[in-house]
């Protein structure tokens, strides 16, 4: 699987925008030859290795930028290949007219996550790990970076290392087994080995289950804020993006007519869904209102509905209530606008627990907070750090054909049947670990993993 | 003026956004100490200066990231103090995370620009310097970007120098004349420094004059892409934005209504202003639509002007091309669709240039850009490498303060006036000139310029 790839390639390793510092990287053969053709040291003759030197990036003599490279000889790098980075200055433009320059002098763009697609096949870390990257890169929550790190650092592939190890020694068992029947040997599986493989299912079922954990974690609550038009949805959410002091990151949809935002609350992100029309304005036709609302009901976690206690009970609000229950949907009901008269009769919500705010002179926002951090608490969406939480779904499906190849062993014990079961089921259990890892997987499996990341990474 | 700053700041000085790499950057006495307490090595216990060294960021021991750092003591640093520069992976959160860590432990948040507000107060670059590092980040062009690199470099900083060595070479030849009135010189400056005060006068003109060209270099032509409803405005900007595989930059204008995005030609660049309203669909009434052109128009270096030939010429056609003519500004007409049915009578445009095109069928196009090539060369707008083109009004009107000033003098020598009124007047340019370079500045104006920074440079 395992092959080098000869080319040299150069992205930008920085986000894209305008920032005090751009890095173009480079990895590959090549890497340190077209650094010399672009690059004159400020003072001195010699760049050496790891050290951050300060220079003239140029093409034929031509000044581009002023610029801090460093060489990196592999295997102590990144890609585990010859890396160079040149920090210039951070625009837009500036790091694309750099990046040119390399490419111009010999580099391939790299495609999305390249370097640490090399970096996986030049051996220098499992598929897990390379995962765990991206994770920590697009990480949007405390939680979900502590589970990457840790991930980054082995945790996930130590277990799975563990479990193989168990399925490598019944393997070495059952074979002996087979191969020598003359040596008659009751027994398929010996207790100990029998023990270890029912602490595997255990720890492999564990790690299924959290993964429901995992999912939010990683990928946060998805948070409807619903109602008819007027409710105050708007001054709602502007009150809630201003009042949490945490990270918020905009997000555009896939259409311009969606918008998420992220706040962090005890560290889990919450999305707050919302469409560009109704943030804009919640002057729409009430029809238009409820459709939105229904919508956005349908692919949330959480629903917040807001009800206008200014005004009547209308056979909207109560079709948006219904749909919620029927979508079986979590939600928090808040009443909006107590500050003004009061008009509403919202008997039809009596077994319901409502909390009275005004989103415009920010009453009871407080209490809508603790009322979300404790749907965070109820749903334990918490990296406890005590056990480990599976937060990738591919990780998930591998690993349930493992526990199933694990049940039929049991099965196959249980029934007595014919020891060369175990043994296609221990090649299956051991192949699917070997998917986590990335020993055993397919170019289509990578191209998907790796078409994930950003251009230079 | 220059002062020495004790407290130890920190930023993240990549772009933000979703990178491989990002930056957290850390300057002042504090820095290595802070580093000390959250970074350990991954092998070996000296990180050596300038040095890249790999390891892991904790706090009390619990991984955050794993992470490359460089120490770099002052003065041979950015800003001339220590600084320390943390490359950990460059997602939102990671990036925060490891800031906030870093200000825990001392730093505190730098503000817009501090760090090369630093490196300027600490005598490292001048103001003018500073400014070009903002340029260079913020640059749209290549034209442009050749022009701040320059800057950096201190061509224009020479330049002043010069311009300041004849003014005092002046000023002290005046004085010697004031204080030894018993030498009975008569000339009040020797020839020689007459010519060179009138070269100096010419070099000032000269920059002067070449803002114009240089605003538009740097700033971009503001190009508004108009017409009725359905002329089809949107289809001809999708169709130069795919032709042009320049880079394209999305700017969110400063209210949600506003787009601009930018294409590069020639090295020059064109911003494209539509409306969001626009955009999004033509089907908006014709009211709206003249009104909306209007608003653009308005603001517009350059129009593009759309007809449709398929259907009638209306009298709000006739509106927006009078009321580009009432403001005198450049236009291009369009005449899209021809690949339909003939409808227009244009005879009311008989004396302009058209072009005719079908945005939808690509018809035209080209003919489109060449004529856009041929405005950016009539204009004139491009760095031919020969000349210093000024590209800040800031060192525009301090030049202009100065060419008075030698105007008065030359003045003052003409009518035989007395010789105190040069002294007054040599001060006046003197002083003008320490404002581009920061010899002579406040620190309203300091703070202005580097608030338009972005923090983490």
């Amino acid at each position: 699987m395992k092959h080098i790839l000869f080319d040299t390639i150069a992205a930008i390793a920085t986000a894209k925008g305008e920032g005090g510092i751009g890095i173009i990287r480079i990895s590959g053969d090549k890497s340190f030859e077209i650094l010399d053709k672009i690059f004159k040291l400020n003072k001195g003759n010699e760049i050496g290795n790891y050290k951050l030197r300060y220079g003239f990036i140029h093409d034929n003599n031509k000044i581009i930028d002023e610029a801090m490279v460093v060489k990196m000889p592999g295997p102590r790098s990144y890609t585990a290949e010859d890396v160079v980075e040149i920090n210039c200055h951070g625009g837009y433009l500036i790091t694309q007219r750099v990046l040119e320059l390399v490419l111009k002098n010999g580099a391939t763009l790299a495609s999305k996550g390249e370097f640490t697609k090399r970096a996986f096949m030049n051996g220098r870390i499992d598929l897990s790990q390379a995962e765990a990257v991206i994770d920590i890169i697009e990480g949007k929550s405390e939680s979900s970076l502590d589970i990457s790190i840790k991930n980054l650092r082995g945790d996930l592939s130590n277990m799975i290392k563990e479990f193989k190890k168990t399925l490598l020694d019944i393997t070495a068992h059952v074979n002996v087994v087979l191969d020598y029947p003359e040596e008659g040997i009751d027994d398929p599986i010996p207790d100990n080995l029998l023990s270890d493989l029912h602490k595997v299912y255990d720890k492999a079922n564990e790690l299924i289950i959290s993964y429901d954990k995992g999912k939010l974690i990683k990928m946060g609550i998805k948070t409807a804020i619903v109602g008819r038009p007027n409710v105050g949805k708007s001054t709602l959410l502007n009150s809630l993006l201003r009042e949490e002091r945490a990270i918020v990151t905009n997000v555009a949809g896939t259409t311009r007519d969606t918008i998420e935002e992220t706040i962090n609350i005890k560290g889990i992100p919450l999305i707050l869904v919302d469409t560009a029309g109704i943030r804009k304005t919640d002057d729409i036709v009430e029809s238009i209102g409820v459709k939105k609302s229904k919508e956005i009901i349908e692919k949330a976690d959480l629903v917040l509905m807001i009800l206008d206690s200014s005004s009547e009970f209308t056979k909207e609000d109560k079709e948006i209530i219904d749909f919620i229950s029927e979508n079986n949907k979590k939600v928090i009901y808040l009443l909006n606008k107590i500050d003004l008269e009061r008009k509403i009769d919202i008997s039809y919500l009596k077994d319901s627990d409502i909390i009275e705010i005004s989103a415009m002179k920010n009453i009871g926002i407080s209490d809508m907070e603790d009322k979300l951090y404790e749907f965070i608490t109820e749903n334990q969406v918490q990296d406890t750090g005590e056990k480990h939480i599976l937060t990738n779904i591919r990780h998930k499906t591998a690993l349930e054909k493992t526990k199933v190849a694990i049940e039929n062993i049991f099965n196959t014990i249980e029934l007595s049947l014919p020891l060369d079961l175990i043994s296609v089921d221990l090649k299956e259990a051991l192949d699917s670990l070997g998917e986590i890892t990335g020993e055993i997987t397919s170019e289509d499996i990578l191209d998907h993993i790796f078409g994930n990341f950003c251009v230079g990474k």
